[in-house]
């Protein structure tokens, strides 16, 4: 089922009337023919598969209050409640009535909650047996286990967001700075999908005067409509810059890999020991945080940074060539960034000419003079200066390795990003569609060439937003998911 | 601060009037002098470090509401929000109100909710930063992070349950098969409790009657009241087979070891995936379940076991001797079940023979005759035919292992179960006082020296439920539990 031409079967004499009507009508066709199917009540377990103090099982559906019921010691506890409260019980196996666990149950009637359908989220004890055993009682009582997703997608289709808002969701929970969760929860806020509504509410009045023309033709009156190509630009402009901001966005939201490298004493565990100091005091406090020390998650001025020292494999070779240097190119290869240590107690050695060489590829390198401290020379050209072990030059390395991940981007400092390649795509297809409107309007090109390029526009922006969509699309992007969202 | 001596005391002249009483002034006197302060507002993350749809962050103390609210973005809906509801807000930084992440909050009035003091659930996206984020507005506005165990604490010093209740939430939490997780929701129901304390109040009824005869004595009464010993033998047996459940409570609270051994080729591996696959079943649709193939947790029959292969070992050595042997042998050391693989196509060998030999000293081990299916011989002696391919004997060899693990334990169908050391230490101490009271009844020794055997008895069996208790105890208590709990 594809409704991707949909406007422009309607440019033939119809007129736009009622955007939401249609989008109403679409989203209710793909309830009936998508992969997922709203009416069946599902369950997950949606916090992490681990010991702990807490766990939460989400279900959802028609029904859901009163087949959870079946597992509940009074049931009438939990058929009796009202939407926004909590019910303290006993969860039991529903054939058996065994007690399975002392839960409290949140109990949300539609079109409250987070999926606007009837739901009740078990808040159990984080016992690995104990979450085994009520999701085994809520398959008994009638529930399935749901896809990746599917809560959230039956949010959208309930309309508590659009798709950039449902997107946004999965884009919080896997947010690897705060930046990247920042902006993700802003994209969840709707302001994505604003700017979007707002040039597709304009592109949507433009083709309505064009369509009112060509009607009009059709009775030959005089007066033509003018047609501003200046104000379609206008649109074609901030289509364009929204989709700039993507390798920005996408910077933030998955990262990039920095690679230290240097002769052997140069100092790259210190470094690599500074800069996990500067970024582990967030986390410190809380339990559970474990970090591999060859490879880890930093987060540099809000773009995660995964980290590798080359340490383990310098520590069993006498030299960087040979195999040491085969492994750690390879580490190397698929790096965003080098840096390349220089030990500044020697000054520029043979060896650090002959590595610098080899680095001179594809690959980003930040040459560091490090034991700036107590090195024997003023820091070469194109050096920074660092003591890895005082601290000293730390925030003008971070700067420089900001500026060279996020480039000459103009868009680093946007309220609004985007990090889906989906966007990205359907935003380059509005832009290049009214860029075709622009030149044919400054052309002078007939109305109904021109009406098309817009219709197209407002479709791939329709699209993004979710109000026009298919089952394809919408599994694609809810598949992404995490199962229990 | 030990109470301990508190009944020894009382005997001197006074009479046991009201237990509860003194338990509440106890209590209190612990909250002020233990290492844990009740009043302070604590926060922890309640659901296991990880990116997932929801976690979920406790808080709890004394103005917590108004504290929480804080960082509301609409504080007065939380400020005003009935116990027992759920509330809808962003939440933000209290000092910028810079929004951080859209939440549901659960709000608990005292004295109901866990804790039994006013506290706030903060069900947020299980997004790591933005978890970061959270706890360090919920620091700013005057939140410290909870101690281990600290909110179950709490619940128990305002009397949520007893201390062996307590002792039974993080036993739930850490249960590693299904019977140890429902022993342990029988222990936190109270049952363990309520055999207790049916003994302690017995005792104390007989103690009750030694205090008037020692009374009335100095008044030279003529008529003495009988203490029969055998009411108290059967309280003690009462108490020595309580005490006796430990070994097999604790099999299924930690589990045990099992190592496969054997040949090349005798089927280690068939078997350890015919074990895995056996248990497999169970977890295969919880999202994030992942095993280790060299070493695997699996439940026989409720028992959690450690199953090790030590194929890995295997594949290198042509030999089991050698350096094989060695690293299999520090393996199996720590085993409590050795399960030695014979291959039936080609009987006992020579090399089978040594190995038994080897193994034959303080574990305990089960020889296994497989691929019994196409072996050549009957199954010899003191061997479990088993076809490990094809699964049969499969059963057979299952309830051997329970029956070496559990041994001739006569408690494995014990609906009661302890699991804890210092439950069983109390137990025991608690035997042996009554074990002397007997002998001392039956001996007839003068009541003002049977009366302190029993009163430590009462007084064990008190602090087994925390009834009589330190803060040193509790800290040792609750410090062996998980954060957020």
């Amino acid at each position: 089922m594809n409704h991707m031409r949909r406007l422009s079967n309607e440019k033939d004499g119809k007129k736009i009337k009622n955007q939401t009507e249609m989008i109403k009508s679409d989203r209710l066709l793909t309830m009936k023919t998508g992969y997922y199917d709203t009416d069946e009540l599902i369950t997950a377990l949606a916090t992490p598969w681990g010991e702990s103090a807490l766990a939460v099982i989400r279900t959802s559906g028609q029904g859901c209050i009163e087949t959870v019921s079946a597992c509940f010691s009074h049931s009438k506890k939990l058929t009796d409640a009202a939407g926004g409260t909590l019910v303290h019980d006993f969860f039991v196996d529903p054939g058996t009535r065994e007690p399975i666990d002392e839960v409290i149950a949140a109990v949300y009637l539609a079109p409250s909650g987070y999926t606007g359908q009837d739901s009740v989220e078990i808040f159990c004890h984080g016992s690995l047996p104990g979450i085994q055993r009520i999701l085994e009682a809520l398959h008994k009582a009638g529930f399935r286990n749901a896809r990746p997703g599917e809560f959230t997608m039956r949010a959208f289709m309930n309309g508590k967001f659009d798709l950039t808002g449902a997107e946004a969701v999965q884009e919080i929970v896997s947010a690897k700075s705060r930046k990247a969760q920042a902006l993700a929860l802003g994209r969840l806020s709707g302001n994505l999908f604003h700017e979007i509504d707002t040039v597709k509410h304009a592109l949507v009045t433009i083709l309505s005067k064009i369509e009112v023309q060509l009607d009009y033709a059709e009775d030959d009156i005089e007066e033509s409509i003018e047609i501003p190509a200046s104000e379609v630009r206008e649109l074609e402009r901030k289509i364009s810059e929204l989709a700039a901001t993507y390798s920005t966005g996408r910077l933030y939201s998955e990262g990039a890999r920095i690679v230290l490298a240097g002769r052997t004493n140069s100092g790259k565990s210190s470094l690599f020991n500074l800069f996990l100091k500067e970024d582990r005091s967030i986390v410190s406090d809380i339990h559970g945080t474990t970090r591999d020390y060859i490879e880890s998650w930093i987060t540099i001025r809000g773009i995660p940074v995964k980290l590798f020292d080359t340490a383990g494999y310098r520590e069993s070779q006498d030299s960087i060539e040979e195999e040491g240097i085969r492994r750690s190119e390879k580490v190397a290869e698929a790096a965003d960034l080098i840096l390349y240590l220089i030990d500044g107690t020697f000054g520029i050695t043979e060896e650090n000419r002959s590595d610098m060489k080899q680095l001179s590829g594809e690959t980003e390198v930040i040459l560091i003079w490090n034991k700036s401290d107590i090195a024997v020379d003023d820091p070469p050209r194109d050096t920074i200066p660092v003591s890895a072990v005082k601290g000293a030059g730390f925030e003008i390395l971070e700067q420089e390795i900001c500026n060279k991940l996020l480039g000459a981007s103009v868009s680093q400092d946007s309220e609004i990003m985007i990090d889906s390649l989906r966007q990205k795509e359907l935003l380059d297809r509005a832009a290049e569609s009214l860029s075709e409107a622009v030149l044919s309007l400054e052309g002078n090109v007939p109305l109904d060439v021109i009406a098309p390029e817009i219709g197209d526009a407002i479709d791939a922006l329709g699209e993004l937003t979710g109000e026009i969509t298919s089952a394809d699309i919408l599994d694609k992007v809810f598949s992404g998911f995490c199962v229990g969202k």
